[in-house]
């Protein structure tokens, strides 16, 4: 089954993918960073089975998987796919996770949080990504026993994720926006009304490939819906403005940078991760803009060309072979 | 009949042409700074006559323009071609020049001396060019009068071009000599024994492509064949000298560089002269190194691509038109 980021969706040509993420812990045993061995063995066991177990269409495309049976390329060739966060894979804890084929769904058990439901979609789709959270929400919350206070609503480890535990995001591609230096502003007025904007790999990543991720704050005192309300707006408001910024743009020096990058990238034999994803940001402009087309989505050859990505297809390299594995890939890809 | 630069010749990896010019002035006319109109119009038809009514073989391929028929932007086309100076086209005296076919030799007549009789060949054909300078040379000689001092040699405007009045010339392409930092070194140590470096349009212009003009500067106490002898010598010596260090380059970062401008000379959309020159060196680089090969010589298509050269085959147009229909030159090229 082909992954969010090998099809086409709603508003991709702006919105690379939606992420919903719930944090939910079980009441009765202790947070993550306290938990000894055998809770973590027991609340697997608990989470794995309040799923597999349930008698829904979700159980059918969902799969345990226990992380130390995972090899540890696999495991960050996960983060490389936002399958799961880099926390939890550099976490030396026992540690596992139910995915969906697509690996759409993710459900992270032994993370910051007890548990961490995610599921990811291409494009703007942040009702149908909340939904589907909100279904596998219930069928854990009606199998298990949820830490939640009346008062305060989801109770989790960091304050910051109190009340909803709910953390909406959404990935623009935002290259004209970002050229006309408005990114700092961006950010400065998207803060002050609750929302965060970050690079693509989350927390302290820059952003690169004109990549950036736009998130909710506060999960405390809204509901779930105000804040994914918020969010559409936001993300909507940006697209329009990345549109507007495109039309305005000279076409001729559009096609121009977006053809020389599809030429540097065709005919390369040596390739960063960092530069394959700016000339592919390009790319991704040339195709918004009805310039160029290519076989496959720019974002999946940006994910696919990430180092642990290349491993996982090639074997294990150091970074100069992964220079020459990822040029060759990309160039073929462009045949 | 395909110009010099169009064709396959001795050395051309690296040596790019040799070149040839004589300097002579008729005696009993003034130096042309100081002639009449009248004194002009009859130089011209003295040469005219002693080149075109001899019945040499050269005869047949040469042929007199005179240059107040020639349009302004062909006689800037010449100078791309280098078959006329600067200087020449720039003057606003009476001028005329005799070429043959393949514009390999040209006389033009009334530049700073009354005759300047150049030859210009591909690679280095030191010999050969001076071999067809010297009957070109003899063939005006025996119809006109020159003025010759038997202590001096033959007499010019300028004292630097005083005694044989012979400039040789190669045009190497020294792209790893000069990515190593030696260019400098290199200049100094044969101005020491009377040679000179620059760019590829001669006398005070800054090096593109990393293509070095070297030539002659003494003419006086010298012989023909001792100047052209030693800047064979030179020339042998810089070409091993760029050989080795090719040699001594790493294989895939020399197949990286190469390819990435192929990709955008064949992709790019806007095209500056600079850009373009840069990348045809690169090519050519990897055409000597035996990474690639494309349909014609990038020094043909070097010269096609400067300005006048785009406008004689296109149309009138100002800088930002030709940066469009030289990328779309060079692409055609590529296919």
């Amino acid at each position: 089954m082909s992954n969010w980021y090998s099809q086409p969706a709603p508003a991709d040509d702006i919105i690379i993918s939606t992420r919903i993420r719930l944090a939910r812990n079980l009441s009765g045993i202790p947070f993550p960073s306290r938990m000894n061995d055998e809770q973590r063995s027991e609340l697997s066991e608990r989470v794995k089975k309040a799923v597999l177990e349930s008698n829904t269409p979700f159980a059918k495309s969902l799969r345990f998987i226990d992380m130390k049976d995972v090899p540890e390329n696999e495991i960050y060739s996960m983060v490389e796919r936002h399958i799961i966060s880099p926390e939890f894979a550099g976490s030396s804890h026992r540690r596992s996770i139910i995915i969906s084929d697509d690996e759409s769904i993710s459900i992270m058990i032994g993370e910051e949080d007890h548990i961490r439901i995610q599921v990811i979609l291409g494009g703007l789709q942040l009702e149908k990504a909340y939904d589907i959270a909100e279904r596998l929400d219930t069928l854990l919350g009606d199998a298990l026993h949820f830490a939640f206070d009346s008062r305060l609503g989801y109770l989790t480890e960091c304050p910051t994720n109190l009340g909803t535990g709910l953390r909406a995001s959404v990935m623009l591609h935002l290259p004209m926006v970002e050229s006309s230096g408005e990114i700092r502003a961006l950010a400065d007025s998207v803060g002050k009304i609750g929302f965060t904007v970050r690079g693509m790999y989350g927390e302290g990543t820059k952003a690169t490939a004109s990549l950036y991720q736009i998130s909710n704050q506060i999960t405390l005192g809204i509901s779930e819906k105000n804040a994914i309300d918020n969010l559409k707006i936001i993300a909507t408001q940006l697209m329009e403005k990345e549109r507007n910024e495109r039309g305005a743009l000279d076409k001729l020096k559009a096609e121009d940078l977006c053809w020389r990058s599809f030429g540097i990238l065709k005919n390369c034999r040596l390739l960063s991760s960092d530069e394959m994803m700016n000339l592919l940001s390009k790319i991704k402009l040339g195709i918004g803009m009805g310039i160029i087309d290519i076989k496959e989505p720019p974002i999946k050859l940006m994910i696919e060309g990430q180092p642990y990505m290349l491993m996982r297809k090639y074997g294990i390299m150091n970074s100069d072979e992964r220079d020459i594995y990822r040029a060759n890939m990309i160039r073929k890809a462009l045949e």
